[in-house]
């Protein structure tokens, strides 16, 4: 026995050195991915697996019936945008007979917040990680009011997707390549140091993308009212570069993945119905759980926790690279959201601390002395502390297609954590052990 | 003696609540203010007092052989822009002889950052305050390198204040027009949000005033490239902002000054020779001292304490009104400067608040749950807990003529705040108590 035991004992010490260098190798190759803008174009052009009747969406893989309200408005949305459908019944018609493609972003390169729709025909920023050379795709974000995103849909949201599609993305394909590319990283760590986690504020980063832009949106040979059509576009949407950043977390996390021994997590999405989780280590498996609601939200006058719909979108690839929740301390108008303050803000960023891997030295937090935010995700540490990714979110109104409601802190499900200790304890025989 | 002593405690008790009530109405005032850029004018065409042959200078009021080797140095250059010299040489002459007239800008409802240089035709900043009507001039902030601000000066410099004055102020002129104002504290109060301190970070304000005139630019009527100058050259200077802060602060302290009974400091100042301060119940006297060395500060590579000339600026001013080093909280960054970390920089706005009025709820500092900043020094708390005023402030080079050499943090002398206090005691008879 006593033998056995010390078998054991080695084996498990084995196994955790080799997770450790695994994980390791994970965070490295985090922090020296270099996401740049390097494009605009058209979905069905450059998204791996596109085709003209697919629609992408946020979250892991579910079929029509188990979808959201939100998420079905804004896929018949976009159905009816590609002039696939007439209307939202036609739509509805096309997706009940099963004749359209549903597919998760995360299986195409591609991200999307809150329902992240993206069709064949809409315009999609690329970002290129020039360290491992990958892509990745992401819509330009709507902005506010009847927006897809937000699972809102009518004569105004059609308007503006087909202006974006016809006359903001081509300008945009102009100035991004005017500018010979816009590096990421570098906008975000200005954010940081202006208030910005990065998820549910973006204001600073916003304003830092269009100074950038800017410069070239004015030496572009253009008409005046289609420059100062599409400066007002971004100007007036503090959460533009969301999506950018989103392109660029994605990058990041996918060079981290599919590395053998790596506890590290690399995905958490969700669909309005389930959260899903990605492990380095574990491959391409999604370990699932029920998306969860936002208790700790503001919500808009008129509205409250039984109006919302459960927990949505790609966005959380930002909490998985360590911004948003995880930079809560860098923003603690976040934590109000919660009905917190500053300390409750330091406090979730002190926890996510305890269940990950490294800082991230490029995203200094100010009123923490400039350490970096807490970033890789370890799925044992998350089982043995009990402590949950914090992610600070957005809520969608349940049913009315009313669009967003509120907005504030939501937690990952253990389910997902402890799903996938099972498999990585079976898949590298730790169940043995 | 016991009647005495109670008439003296009377007297004592009724002038505290007289003193407290004047300064009550004192940050009333400085809270009302509504400072709006309106204008872009030239300095002989709007600023009091202004002459072809006066040249306006920061701090209190000094005559040409005591100032400082940069601040001689700006005046020759300002002569040299204006015609009246055909170089440095010429100036000197004209100045020595006294054929100019020196004048501090706050004696002409004026501010300028380090040296403050005003002449005849330089286009100035005309700021007004919305709720009691006054006005306010700086000039526009030159940026960085050899610039008449730094007390630098040569052949570019020429050239830039020759640009600023035929092409960019006529342009500014137009889009501050079509802006119909700017609003000053929105902007600010969006920049204590974003980590500036409002003094020696404007990075952030920087930004939203070229995002806020930027969409007027772009829909007037101009060349190209014209269009594009403008914009780069405030995109290119984060201390852009800097100026229209000053104004802003002068109109909310002008506000406050000359209310009877009144402790509260409504200008801190210096020239680089000497420190001044002016107090609300005390008229137009200053009080003065020598101006201070900054002793905690970051010095370019090659550069030290010894290099540096004294504290030099109107934009102390920013600290009068309760930013700058009183919200260096908001700004870990600043306190960096002095080897500080984010606790340094929120004992000294603790510290702040011990010796001023009141908070000012527009400026909530985010790393404090949005606590406003301290706002109105007060004597009798300066020399009661000896804690000194505290001013981000610049270095510039003491005789090379290099500019920028430093910047850092230093502190109010203390010998201003007792020679004001023996003037009011003198004043309103608290001697005789």
């Amino acid at each position: 026995m006593e033998t056995d035991n010390k078998k054991t004992e080695k084996l498990a010490r084995y196994l955790g050195e080799r997770i450790q260098e695994a994980n390791r190798l994970a965070i490295e190759k985090v922090l020296s991915v270099e996401p740049v803008v390097v494009d605009v174009d058209v979905a069905l052009n450059v998204i791996p697996g596109m085709t003209p009747d697919t629609v992408l969406h946020a979250g892991p893989p579910i079929e029509w019936e188990r979808m959201c309200d939100p998420m079905k408005r804004a896929i018949r949305g976009a159905l009816v945008f590609e002039g696939l459908a007439d209307d939202e019944e036609g739509a509805e018609k096309l997706l009940v007979s099963n004749r359209i493609t549903l597919s998760p972003n995360h299986h195409h390169d591609s991200v999307g917040p809150m329902t992240g729709v993206i069709s064949a025909s809409m315009p999609v920023i690329v970002t290129k990680d020039l360290t491992f050379g990958k892509t990745a795709y992401s819509t330009f974000n709507e902005g506010g009011g009847r927006v897809l995103w937000f699972g809102s849909f009518g004569k105004e949201t059609l308007e503006r997707l087909k202006w974006m599609r016809d006359v903001f993305a081509p300008v945009m394909k102009k100035v991004i390549s005017k500018a010979g590319g816009i590096p990421v990283w570098s906008i975000l760590a200005q954010g940081i140091q202006m208030g910005d986690e990065c998820h549910n504020r973006h204001a600073a980063s916003t304003n830092i993308f269009l100074k950038i832009i800017t410069e070239h949106l004015l030496s572009t040979e253009l008409p005046r009212d289609i420059a100062l059509g599409v400066y007002r576009f971004i100007a007036g949407n503090s959460h533009f570069f969301l999506n950018v950043t989103m392109t660029a977390c994605k990058l990041a996390m996918d060079a981290a993945h599919n590395i053998e021994d790596s506890t590290v997590v690399t995905v958490m999405s969700r669909n309005g119905t389930d959260f899903g989780i990605r492990v380095s280590g574990l491959g391409d498996t999604w370990f699932i759980a029920p998306a969860p609601y936002l208790l700790d939200a503001l919500y808009n006058p008129g509205y409250g926790p039984d109006d919302g719909a459960p927990d949505i979108g790609d966005s959380s690839i930002i909490e998985t690279m360590g911004l948003g929740g995880f930079a809560i301390a860098a923003a603690p108008a976040m934590a109000s959201f919660a009905g917190g303050g500053f300390q409750d803000a330091v406090r979730i960023t002190r926890d996510m601390g305890l269940i990950t891997t490294a800082k991230n030295p490029k995203f200094g937090i100010p009123a923490l002395d400039f350490e970096g935010t807490p970033t890789g995700i370890d799925i044992r540490k998350v089982v043995e502390t009990g402590i949950l990714p914090s992610i600070n979110s957005a809520v969608v109104h349940k049913s009315l297609g009313v669009g967003q409601i509120g907005a504030g802190i939501v937690k990952a499900p253990y389910e997902c954590f402890v799903k996938a200790i099972d498999a990585f304890a079976e898949k590298y025989g730790l169940a043995a052990i």
